[in-house]
């Protein structure tokens, strides 16, 4: 927990000899007071290629730029590397669209972190296919959008709330036990940005009712999962997962009482991790900087 | 998770043959459908003798008694084994007083598994020392009831407190991170009835900053702890415990905000079973039926 | 742990009215001290028949009966509930025969729980396909059959393995990572008595090389899961489950690694629970009576 | 798990800027190939001085030096930034000196992890104070010293087990379930080289039966604790720790069976992490790179 401004670059490469020397002499050129790095090499995959992924966060005032002006300076360095990479200012907060059903573990839970700015966030608004939250969600201050979905009307449903997103800025959406399947037309317009609790432990019991799978199947332990939402149900890169023990004597009812306890945590941990800039998604997977 | 009206009854007595066999016997002579049985021995104190425990759960319209019918009727029963015990109602629900102060993780989490009925109790109101969580409170439709506390006017306070959960007719008073330390009168007043979650593993870091106290011996695991509150700061009978990894990385203020997400679960865990009839005391310490 | 002798009866039929009055009164009637009772109700199942679970240890000198006797005074009971039921004298050593390869980690495990007595089993020989652990074994005193399986001899080595487990009059057969599929008829020779170890959290990662397709998938945590073995490779009741967490540094090897930690706790846990009867069979599920 | 050999190199010095720069400049100045890198900037103390911590794994074939010549040639680099450094070599395997007492559990656990090589070290011997586990011990091929420790020889007692470490040429020395207190003076002569597992969750439960005082205190959980062992008892910097949840109905025999489990994972993982210079002292807590 840094209090003082800070930026954050994450990039990836194709690992070679120098990588670290070059970012880190960057930085130390320009007298920049490096907060916290991490670092990760894949090994190569089948064609050979191992890739490289580091994570910096740089105290904003012991440099002498402003972000863009660090941003020009450091492309070359990135250019060099053949860098993806993002940099970031912890000044400017995060915009985050949430999407929920009638469920409410998972919005008290994120507004919680969010008033007491453990999630330091704006949320611009929250969309629901539901009524039910709305006064609660008013009363924080937070504009509410109802935004019925059908079996008839999903194409509209689902471009109201691409508008919704894009008028609100959202960096962005996390789906709080939402309930619906978003479009593969909404996902591909928002990858990478789309954050979904799942309540099993994937790929164990996909798609619906995954407790009452978990009850026939008889495990003695129970999980949820947060993920990026793909075109595919359930089969997006896993941020992050949690388990708790049941027995016997639990009922369908139980687990999904235990249930909520960690799809609220794992959730809220994934969507940190995320908004922190440490979740870098590789093909179908994840590197999550501790 | 019975949605039928059902009674509970909890009794310990001085272990010898042939008390589950009188217990039951009862309920099967009465056509009495037991829908959950537990039970306990504890071994022999130094002093020889063995205790047992029990829980049952009895479909209400199963037997043909009332509340008050059936606790006659059992009595003679109870009577034979020297028992303590006790038979509560599924119907009446249970009253809950929650005390807390600036911290809202837990308060947001109870009033959450409030709302959608997952804790079925009722909530006289909410005490605080702080004006902080009004609005959300009374949001909620619950009263809110400040009381200030200060090195000068705590037995005024104290005496509010206890006048406030007496009106209330509360089966329980839930220190919800409430941040004061009670008086043993209040404490004394109150016996198996006040529920605390304290923010270590207990023994480990008993008192004030307990974070800090972690912090400083370097554990790799950080916990929190529920138990009743005793005359003993945090000393009395432990209800539940949890811990989550940290490591060198996380400052105090990490391990703070990893904590809530513990606490909150745990105070919930342990009040649930509380109210459930779950916990039994025995000296210093519990049983908790699953 | 109970240091004296004592039976326990295991047993499940229809869920109805006085099933423990009768099952604890046969025990007070006769003098009998019950050191543990536990109990489970299934709730109806789609035909509407609800099943009964039961277990007890009751002291063997408190009762006026041998195990024949005790059986046989017991009957008239059973029959009046329509029980499936068994009494086992803890006097009587369970006779475990374990199956490996050429892993070592399970099989160090379990010899060191039952050198310490930790398990009070008998060990009447170990088999394996490999020579790999002959020395190892045999220096414990036990002896070892290596029983080569080849594509073309699966029907010989087979029914050399049941020859094996029969003459050894084994109560069960162990697979601690023994790495062969065990044939349909072996399966049915000794159902309910062959415990396996799988290297995934069931039902994900079925079949071979468990942690490659974690790898491939991205999990967050890997498992590991005790189960009975049926015909369907993999399907069977799950015994005992846990996990590990895992991160994306982990490489296939590290997950190996980490994972034996967890196979070969959750298989002695397993185990144990089916040796001391804590494990009834209920459909393709488990009741584990902790 | 890198099977080419590799130099590692861990060094902590005052933070400031430049230090990542310097020293990963000098590897890619060489031409090394870093295979693994962390960091870490613990917060400046009350003296306002922070330390910087850092891991580096190198391939060794990369760099065109032998050790000796890697060390002088990063010499003036560490001094500049006046570093506390050390570089090993994967070749070289580190020599374990393992001290028991008559609880096999944890021996068990190692040799099966050195038999597999999962532990590439070499064990020049065992001590213990009794003569329980020399046959089991000398099958594997490893000399056996029986040092008898009573309240009358431990002077010469732990000056023979010093001379045989000094002998042996060990890098460390596993208490693994040791059960005698060392002398200050051999603690002094080993300083962060001998490595302890106790059967507690520290700082509680502190000394001689742990598992009664948690029995006592009626806590929720019981763990072990992997440290490095100091002149005070049982309070030398943590290494690792872990939990498992008991109940009530486990008696002090339950959690010694259930703790053995715990202690012989802690301990292997916290010695693995040692091993691979994972671990890095800081006063009286420890940086463990993952």
């Amino acid at each position: 927990m840094h209090r003082e401004r800070f930026y954050t670059l994450t990039a990836s490469c194709p690992d070679r000899v120098g990588i670290v020397a070059a970012v880190s002499g960057f930085f130390a050129q320009h007298g920049g007071w490096i907060l916290e790095t991490t670092l990760h090499s894949e090994p190569p995959n089948d064609e050979g290629i191992a890739a490289y992924f580091m994570r910096l966060e740089i105290k904003a005032d012991s440099l002498p730029f402003d972000l863009d002006g660090l941003r020009a300076a450091f492309k070359p360095v990135a250019d060099e590397f053949n860098m993806t990479w993002k940099i970031s200012d912890s000044a400017k907060r995060k915009r985050v669209v949430i999407l929920v059903s009638k469920q409410e573990h998972c919005l008290y839970d994120l507004l919680a972190r969010w008033q007491s700015k453990e999630l330091d966030i704006d949320i611009p608004c929250i969309i629901s296919n539901h009524e039910t939250l709305r006064g609660f969600v008013e009363w924080h201050g937070i504009p509410f959008h109802h935004v019925p979905v059908t079996p008839d009307n999903k194409v509209q449903a689902y471009a109201r709330i691409s508008e919704l997103c894009t008028e609100a800025q959202a960096d962005v959406m996390v789906l709080a036990r939402y309930m619906q399947i978003l479009s593969p037309e909404l996902c591909a317009q928002f990858p990478g940005r789309i954050i979904n609790i799942h309540h099993s432990f994937l790929p164990s019991f996909v798609g619906a009712k995954p407790y009452h799978q978990a009850w026939e199947r008889g495990v003695k332990l129970i999980g949820a999962t947060c993920h990026y939402v793909t075109a595919d149900l359930d089969q997006g890169p896993i941020i992050e997962q949690d388990v708790i023990r049941i027995d016997h004597s639990d009922s369908v009812e139980d687990m999904v009482r235990y249930g909520k306890d960690i799809e609220k945590t794992v959730l809220a941990r994934g969507l940190r991790n995320h908004l922190e800039g440490r979740v870098l998604i590789h093909g179908n997977k994840t590197i999550v900087f501790r």
